[in-house]
């Protein structure tokens, strides 16, 4: 609605999220990392590399200037890997002011420093006020979003009305956004969810079925929220589109990567060989890293993330892992998040 | 462990759990409705229409004599169709005595009086002292568990003991057993989640894709714990295995009786001809019923319920149903168990 919107990272995701913005009539500036890039999103209006046979509105202009992108503009969305964000942020950090809104929609959480997204966001961007700053997630493939296809997401914020802004730049009639203040949770669920991907995949890739595959998620996530309580998150967020919705899209789809990977490893591939076939980033494999430290750390107890990381970084055997898991001693149900 | 145990009702589930109770050596006797589904059991240990390739061990006995059955038996395992359980009980009931525990592993509410499957048997069965009734649930496909693929479940009661008494007889190193004291939860869990199958295949059926279908999933498993939540249930159950768990296998199994109907009904059969297809009960279309009844009944928001009512039972559009709900006002997801 005459919004100035500018979004940061032009992959699929970056992309999709410009689609439905220029459809709710804003306008839209998409920032790619080379001139090149943004020469040819400006002329053919298709991004073939992503989002093949999807029609880039022309009101959307592509360009690789940061200062022209940024500049002036009310809304930030940023959508590139996090592993670019420490040396894109201080530059941006010079053309933000009171009145900028930053959303991002990167998952991960930093296998080093161990912070999350808007940690990293906070402290590259000293210029931006730290309520002006949104999250957002959910179950979404780029290119479903892109096919116009019904989708839902969660947009967080540490106040209301800044989500509330978020949510009234995106949302439509399929592309349905929901608000929330858990900004821990909401990142954490997006970031953590991965390692359950991973864990899926190697279950499928063992052969072990529907049943296994199930009570992974399912305790997946019982463990993925005591490590996000534990660090300050709502447990219901978990329960909410950043947790179950997404670990169910990113467990059941051939789509995710991560679940893609866990299947290589569950048919017997070491992780090496894994990530040589997968040609691109696994998310999951550097979040498995980061979980394990964290939930040692502080004496959380996150038996899967345990057994995977011992099977990433350890050479345990899958199958060994796995009856690990299911001979634990025996449990109540009600001890989940203690 | 060599305890006896009754396991009433010879189909695939209750086939295979009379397999895992023999595998942890309990003495087991398996009554079936005629005597000659009995004698065949007896001859030839195998159960060809319900779980085909698997042999049963000699040491299952099967019969149809119910007084045989289950007279002097400690345990009683009940996993008959939820509609025969009013003409079985009455009988079961005179050889009850106050040392015998009842775990029944039947998924379903009815759709006249509104009750749960425990508060039907309590009330056919005055001998019965409450604290020794449980129930198992949770993400378990009959087939896999006969195949020892691993497999976790939930088994309730309203005291702990009885819950772990269970426990006891059923845990091995691929059936996984944690116990709960939610009986309310862990049945609603069971029963609830097929009206959200239902509506994840119509989703498939309509061709809207996994976007979509994890927010059908997320939001449904929302609802239903706002019901269950309503009626009394646990809210950290429904994101546990007799919740997410059995939920996420419902409707990503194309196993599933609930998410096949719903499938042929998004790909626009009515539904007479899809229940005809079908050859089976479907049982989801019983619990729309019941829980959109329970919804007006006390005011619960239930807007996936809803329409799915309204597509069912008076002939609304697939497609505009699922435009509805999309087109609600704008939520903040923290409204989610009011």
């Amino acid at each position: 609605m005459n919004n100035e919107v500018v979004v940061i990272g032009a992959g699929s995701w970056g992309t999709a999220l410009s689609l439905v913005l220029a459809e709710n009539k804003n306008k839209v500036t998409l920032w790619t990392r080379t001139s090149e890039h943004a020469a040819f999103l400006n002329k053919h209006h298709i991004n073939p590399k992503y989002l093949k046979d999807v029609k880039i509105p022309d009101s959307v202009i592509a360009t690789s200037d940061l200062e022209q992108a940024v500049k002036g503009k009310k809304f930030v969305v940023l959508v590139t890997p996090s592993h670019s964000l420490e040396k894109l942020l201080p530059e941006i950090n010079q053309y933000i002011t009171n009145e900028t809104i930053i959303i991002h929609a990167i998952k991960g959480i930093d296998p080093v420093s161990l912070k999350r997204v808007s940690e990293i966001i906070l402290e590259c961007l000293p210029n931006l006020n730290a309520n002006r700053l949104a999250v957002l997630s959910g179950p979404s493939h780029a290119e479903e979003v892109a096919l116009k296809k019904p989708t839902t997401v969660v947009i967080a914020s540490a106040i209301s009305s800044t989500a509330e802004h978020a949510q009234d730049l995106f949302i439509n009639k399929h592309f349905r956004v929901y608000t929330n203040t858990d900004v821990i949770g909401v990142e954490l669920g997006g970031a953590l969810k991965n390692i359950i991907a991973l864990g899926a995949g190697i279950s499928d890739g063992l052969g072990f079925g529907d049943n296994a595959k199930a009570a992974l998620m399912t305790r997946g996530l019982t463990e993925i929220t005591r490590l996000g309580v534990y660090l300050g998150a709502e447990p219901t967020t978990f329960s909410g589109l950043a947790g179950i919705g997404d670990l169910i899209v990113t467990c059941t789809s051939i789509h995710s990567r991560n679940y893609r990977a866990g299947k290589l490893i569950g048919l017997g591939n070491s992780l090496e060989e894994t990530l040589e076939q997968m040609e691109m980033v696994v998310e999951g494999v550097r979040t498995t890293k980061a979980a394990y430290i964290l939930s040692q750390k502080n004496s959380v107890d996150m038996p899967i993330t345990s057994q995977l990381y011992k099977l990433l970084f350890e050479n345990k055997d899958a199958k060994e892992a796995v009856e690990d898991l299911m001979a634990r001693v025996k449990k109540d149900e009600h001890d989940d998040y203690k």
